[in-house]
This record gives structure tokens, C-alpha cells and sequence, in this order.
């Protein structure tokens, strides 16, 4: 595991993002290897939907059963959204994770056990080094993607304030161990370059056109989250449609 | 329940055939139900793809906890595809499908457990007897859709033979109290016309364009198994290498 998660630190190069297409279960893990994919992330709201579970603490259960059946059945490093750690300690978070076979994680800063909003940028840097003195203890480089929730879910009262908001908590969770750090919501070019380089380190970002503009910007990491299951399930949805009026050639 | 499952045998209509679009977890199910479905069929074969299992008889665990969760996340009547049983006995089988919330069930006659091929017939219709007498007693008209494996898993030397088999394995099927029959493969009209018409009962079949000319031929039950799940994979491959090629808008 500890050659897996190096492995999958390397992948994050700044300018030759990795790009992840968030799975949900075991057959979409296979699939995203299948088509060239050189690590697997779930989406923990794909799995919380796919599993019929709100994306929101309740679905612990949920998410580790599907990891450790998604790391059994793919041979490419497989990094598992855990929401914001659903209240483990860092010490049972990493237990948790290594014993599922995952070697890397996202934690989001938002509190959804108190339904507070985003956690205090403190207190949630002392978890992720907390995370990280388990994992350094357990003797696996797991690779921490800190996801910072102030673009889209908790704006401040400007675009200014967001961003330095965002560095703040961004240069406050390096500090502590991230690996990465993931504004969710980040796709503009513009802000991507001026985030990798106030930071000179990983960025997570999601996907805009062209992505080419986002390796250029410095992106290390390129992920669509739950993007792709809603695709996939809206097409789904529309086939259904298709084939209950009638139409035999609807899956195909 | 007892009203689910009369709702749901009702919709066996021949001529007027109730359209089946198989899910395989919460979430498929859902889009079924949103699609306008007025019931939601698992797909074993798709279920088990999804949670990592082989569609063998070692899936029980997963059939019964997809099952289970799609129940409680649907208002339409539920029917479970549940392989050959799982070696459960017909009280065992239907107990585990009330207690999932399910009030219709597939039940194949291939054995899977000792691998031996098709089951005897008259072993089969013993089995689906002990199904119906358990529904019976739990006072759910429970809708079984006995599986017949001689057109595609198990033909016989020549069509007629395989048809003349499977003709008899309808009526052993039935007499012993299925309210369907589904011999897996059959989706051409002029074969459902000569089943249909020598059965005079509901007969599931498989899709061929136009679904009209299997509703004029008598089909009762339309349904696309593992197919509309296998499409759907196939589809999010092929995004996912657009997305990994650098194609921002592959799910969009």
C-alpha cells in the first residue's frame, strides 16, 4: 500500500494534472480503469445516491463497503471521498481507509454533523494533522486531498474575500499535512493560476473547457465528482423513457 | 404488500406487455420510477456487476441488500431477480423477499449451485410449488416470473425441439403456480406468437424492434434484463476515455 500511495502522490504533477472520473461502484471502478484511468476516486454523493443514502454522515457504512469492494476489484490506486471524515478520529479515519484499501482520501471543511457550515480553518487543519500522524504512523504516505468549501458552498461576500479565504485555509492545510487542496467548484483558469501560484503545490480543480487551460494554469488534479454519475443516471433516466414508450433500440 | 403484488400482476397483460427498464441499485431505480415505470425489476447479473459478485449464487447478500434498499426508496412495486433462488427453500426465498420489501420475483431453472446445467423440470416446478404454497401462507400473492433457460443458455438440438421444451416447462411452470413465464432470449414475434397463443398466459419476453410487433404477438412482459446496465457501463467508458483524453464536455 505504502507504493501505491507514492504512486498516486506522483500522479499529481502540476501543469500534467491527473484526471480522476469519480466512481461509485464496483462496475463504474472497473470501468474507469478499463477506459485508461490511472487511479480510481469515488464520489461520495454518487455512492450515498447510488446506495439511496444522503450524502451527509449518514452513509458511512455505504461509502467503506463500496471502497473495499472497488479496491479489490482494480489494480490502480483507488482515493475515497469521506465527506468530512463522518466524525472518525484521525487515527480511526486512517485505520478505516487502509483496512477498506484505499491510500488516499478527500476531507471536506464543511461540519455536516453540527449542519454548521464550514468548520473553523483551525480546528479543521488539526484534524487533517491528525489524519496525517495516523497515516505517517501506520507507515502509508496516504495522500490527503483537502477539500476547501468556500467557493461554491460558504462564498464570503465577494469574489476577493472568497479567494483569500480559500488561500488561507489552502496554506493552513499544506501546513498540516494536505497533499492537495481541493476548492470544489474551481474551473476558471484565471483563478486556478492565481491559486497554484500563491501556493506552489497541488490544486485539485473540475473540469472546463478546455481542460488544456487548466494544465496550463498549474492544476495537478482534475476531478468530476459526482458529475459524471448525475450524467450517467439523467441518460439512464432519458433511455428509460425512450424504451417505456416503445422504442426497442433505446440501449443501444 | 398484498396490494403491490395484485398491482403488479395485473400489469401482466398480453398484448398490452408491462415494460421493464432492470436497475440495479437505489439510484437506477429511482430514474425508473421518475421515467414513468410502474414497476422496478432488479437485474441479478446487474446487480452483482455492481457490487464486485459473480451472478453465481455467491450474490445472495448483495441481491437481498440492493433489494432492500430500492424498496424502501421507490413507490412502485418492486420484483427481485433472485438467480435460481440461492438455494434458499421456497419458505426461506419468500420469507427474505417480503422481509426486502419485494412482492415478485424472477426464478431461473438453471442450477447454478452444482453447475449441472438446466434443472430438471419436474425438480423446478417442484421448487416454484414451495414458492407459491410459502407466498400463499404469507398472504402476498406473491407475481413469480418463472425463467425458462432452454432458448439461450440450454437449446436443444435443433429450434423445434428447443421450442417444444420449452412449451413444456411453461405448463409444468405454471401449473405449479407461476403467473409468468420467461424463457430468456425470446424476442421474435412469430416464436412469442406460437408461445403465447399455446399458453394462453403471460409470457416475458426480450426486446426487438418494434416492441408493438411483441405486444400484438401476445408479450405480457417486456424487459431488458442486464442490457440497459451493460449499456450504460459501455457509455461511461467510453466518456470516461473522452474525459481522460482531455475532452472537458464528455459528460455533458
Amino acid at each position: 500500500m505504502t507504493a501505491a500511495a507514492q504512486r498516486l502522490r506522483e500522479l499529481h504533477q502540476p501543469g500534467n494534472p491527473l484526471i480522476l472520473v469519480n466512481a461509485w461502484d464496483v462496475a463504474s471502478a472497473r470501468q474507469v480503469e478499463a477506459a485508461g484511468g490511472l487511479a480510481v476516486a469515488t464520489s461520495s454523493a454518487a455512492v450515498a445516491a447510488a446506495w439511496g443514502e444522503q450524502d451527509n454522515n449518514t452513509g458511512r457504512e455505504a461509502a467503506f463497503t463500496a471502497l473495499r469492494r472497488i479496491t479489490r476489484a482494480v489494480g490502480i490506486p483507488v482515493t475515497a471521498d469521506i465527506e468530512a471524515g463522518y466524525g472518525l478520529t484521525g487515527g480511526e479515519l486512517v485505520a478505516a481507509l487502509l483496512d477498506a484499501g484505499a491510500v488516499g482520501c478527500n476531507i471536506e471543511d464543511t461540519d455536516h454533523i453540527s449542519g454548521a457550515g464550514l468548520r473553523d480553518a483551525g480546528a479543521q487543519a488539526a484534524y487533517l494533522a491528525k489524519v496525517r500522524a495516523a497515516a505517517t504512523a501506520a507507515g502509508v504516505p496516504v495522500v490527503i486531498n483537502a477539500r476547501i468549501d468556500t467557493i461554491v458552498r460558504h462564498p464570503r461576500r465577494d469574489a476577493q474575500a472568497t479567494m483569500q479565504e480559500t488561500l488561507r485555509r489552502a496554506r493552513l492545510y499544506f501546513e498540516a499535512g494536505a497533499d492537495c487542496v481541493y476548492p470544489i467548484g474551481l474551473n476558471d483558469p484565471v483563478l486556478v493560476a492565481e491559486l497554484t501560484s500563491a501556493l506552489g503545490r497541488p490544486v485539485n480543480v473540475n473540469p472546463s473547457d478546455p481542460l488544456s487551460a487548466l494544465a496550463e494554469a498549474g492544476a495537478a488534479r482534475v476531478s468530476v465528482g459526482a458529475g459524471a454519475f448525475r450524467f450517467m443516471m439523467a441518460e439512464y433516466e432519458r433511455r428509460a423513457k425512450k424504451l417505456l414508450a416503445g422504442d426497442a433500440k433505446a440501449f443501444s
